[in-house]
């Protein structure tokens, strides 16, 4: 038989233990803000029932880069390709038992079939935060707050981001009241504009021209606006741009970096009012790390009204590419602590011990058993990131004194079991 | 349309926070031991090419228990049954350059198509931890130590649980020397071996009648052999016993309750030398919690020859099921420390500013702005299992001081913003 591929799925990643590192400085940094804001983990089976992405995930997703298939009792099943169809499920399921607000938060893997390139994988992982239960734009300022203290959790600076807003009631209300566009002909235009960054403006022109015909530079006039104090008169008195100027003012005097931004839409088809993206302003990497918005009836396809939500979802490479471009990343260490290297292979029992007490004082002890020099010992240590290493031979045993290296330094000292432990903790 | 369905896919688990709590105590538990020894984390992508379980996993899984399917590119995939296959590909891919021996662990959702029951669920999650580069019997000790220092740090006594331990190489000594069994009647019978357990003592009689026909009388006896010194004369004398010995005696004297058991098998194709099973003692739940073994040879598959490995992965199912068999589940709190009841809607920037100062000093706080009455609000606390209430009203925002109320006792404080961040850190 020829040998098996050693390769990961294509599309997808191992993460050995030194990449295991950054992940896990990642989640823990997400957790800890979350955490902090009240919000508690749930989490949801990896694998739904098809149908429950058709309703509202959006087309492109479902026909195209969905993981789906007919498991073995003949049901259609997919793999989670993001999260908030779970949650509303989860809520939909025990609407009349749970206590709301739900402040709820996961962090699993989501699973999309597309081309592999750069900050765009098979697999990626994903922080999901949804505040359930609440329509006012309180609710939406926590949320997008949650979002500016996480990128401050990175060590991200105001220079480095900027939080664009919109809402989706308003862009309704300019397409169909202001320039007068039926509902297909508004979807359409939405979509375009979604796709607006990637276009070149001739390109964009030439399209929004077959949708909006003679309303053109009436589409142009809107989309440079800058401000909400620029929408036409008739909208300023709308409730929508009301209720978008106390989310502004809000954010603004909790010091959140915000942008009005008439183009930003999301793609999936479930937004309902605010939607918010944060955006690296680094001009070579001026991309969105990641966004959220407003989903009030995203449970009604479960036939659950009356559940208000609001939400975002960063991802582990869109964060990662961010920290990279702009060296947030800071220097992580094993999670090893103290490598015993063991000198002769007569003191392994008594290494362990002293191991076993290092262990019992709550430090992390990883004993050689492998029978190899010292010197290839340390080498293990030193290129795995562990800071600490004591030496264990049948002299140090008769003396009862252990000498401990810190690698990154050089300095040793010679210390009896007790000492050694105080001084690790 | 019809409503879509509530409920997760069959024999899967939604998590609500209050389930989530329980798998996040084990997670940690889990952890912190296998840290304590050195363990570092890693992971791989939860779909793999399907050839990866053909070679080694064992025929029932791979025919009629794996999630398979053929992906938008044509490839045969499998969403992960069991961990080990994908720790074997991630060290034979780079076999050259990592510095051994590696210790690695990984916590991971595996999927099997079986009929859901107590016990045995179609995802479930696991713990799985390896020592790869080690052919000696420290590594299997260190193994089999830490799956005893799992036990113990969920609170588990030495007469709640025993350690039974086997070893294949032993077994196929007995078979093919000492009962002259060939290749696959050996095979035949360490997979009835397997199952009986499970079957009555007249079933099990009959079928190994058929397998070694008039020899049964002799496999009786061995299977009555509690030690390893009953084993045959000739067979005490072989290396697999002395190996087997040298084990007993280093896990004795590390105080772990081990005991040989002839009849132990482990499901899996890919075990080499030593089996172990960690087996519940109470007479109302003789089972199986979870185990491991050596797998010296499953690199090999990848063209990769010479890396040791030995390793066992707890599931989250059979863990429960002990925990709470035995009632060693503590109680456990929500992850939010302070619930923040609003009185009156005109200070809820207030409340804000208040909450934004405790997240700061590491306390986590929900906010309550879904407009209720207090009564309410404490209640909705008191269901989270928040322990700590903060009243926020016009007349404590006049006085600088808030009432703090610990729900569990009722006790109440009005504190300064100082006082009440000592209080809570």
């Amino acid at each position: 038989m020829a040998d098996i591929s050693t390769q990961p799925y294509k599309g997808a990643r191992d993460f050995y233990p030194s990449d295991m590192r950054v992940q896990n400085y990642i989640f823990k940094v997400w957790r800890t803000v979350v955490e902090r804001y009240g919000y508690e983990e749930y989490t949801a089976p990896m694998l739904e029932l098809t149908d429950l992405y058709r309703a509202k995930t959006g087309e492109e997703i479902v026909n195209e880069q969905t993981y789906s298939f007919t498991d073995r009792g003949g049901r259609e099943v997919t793999i989670r390709p993001e999260m908030t169809p779970s949650v509303a499920r989860m809520v939909a399921a025990k609407q009349q038992e749970l206590a709301y607000p739900l402040r709820w938060y996961s962090i699993v893997n989501n699973w999309r079939y597309e081309r592999p390139q750069r900050g765009r994988v098979r697999e990626f992982w994903q922080l999901n935060v949804d505040l359930l239960g609440v329509s006012g734009i309180e609710a939406d300022a926590e949320i997008i707050r949650m979002a500016d203290s996480i990128m401050r959790a990175f060590g991200a600076k105001d220079d480095m981001f900027i939080i664009r807003i919109n809402n989706r009631k308003l862009t309704s209300l300019l397409m169909g009241e202001y320039l007068d566009l039926d509902v297909q002909k508004s979807h359409l235009l939405s979509k375009l504009l979604d796709r607006k960054a990637k276009m070149s403006e001739s390109a964009f022109d030439a399209q929004a021209q077959s949708i909006v015909g003679e309303d053109i530079a009436k589409l142009n006039d809107l989309l440079n606006i800058k401000s909400i104090d620029e929408l036409p008169a008739n909208v300023v008195e709308s409730g929508q741009v009301e209720e978008l100027r106390q989310l502004f003012d809000t954010l603004k005097a909790a010091e959140v970096n915000v942008r009005f931004d008439l183009t930003l839409m999301r793609g999936f088809d479930y937004y309902t009012g605010v939607v918010f993206e944060v955006f690296d302003t680094n001009p070579e990497n001026p991309r969105a790390i990641f966004g959220g918005g407003r989903y009030d009836e995203l449970t009604e396809i479960f036939g659950a009204t009356d559940v208000p939500a609001v939400g975002f979802a960063p991802g582990d490479v869109g964060t990662a590419n961010f920290l990279e471009t702009h060296d947030l990343l800071p220097k992580l260490s094993s999670s090893v602590k103290v490598y015993m290297a063991v000198i002769s292979e007569a003191v392994v029992a008594e290494a362990q011990k002293l191991a076993s007490a290092l262990r019992k004082a709550g430090i992390s002890v990883a004993v050689d058993i492998g029978g190899k020099k010292a010197g290839s010992q340390v080498k293990k240590a030193d290129k795995d990131g562990i800071p600490f290493v004591v030496f264990v031979g049948e002299e140090e045993i008769k003396a009862g004194k252990f000498t401990l290296r810190e690698l990154e330094s050089g300095n040793e000292a010679k210390l009896e079991p007790k000492e050694l432990i105080q001084h690790l903790q």
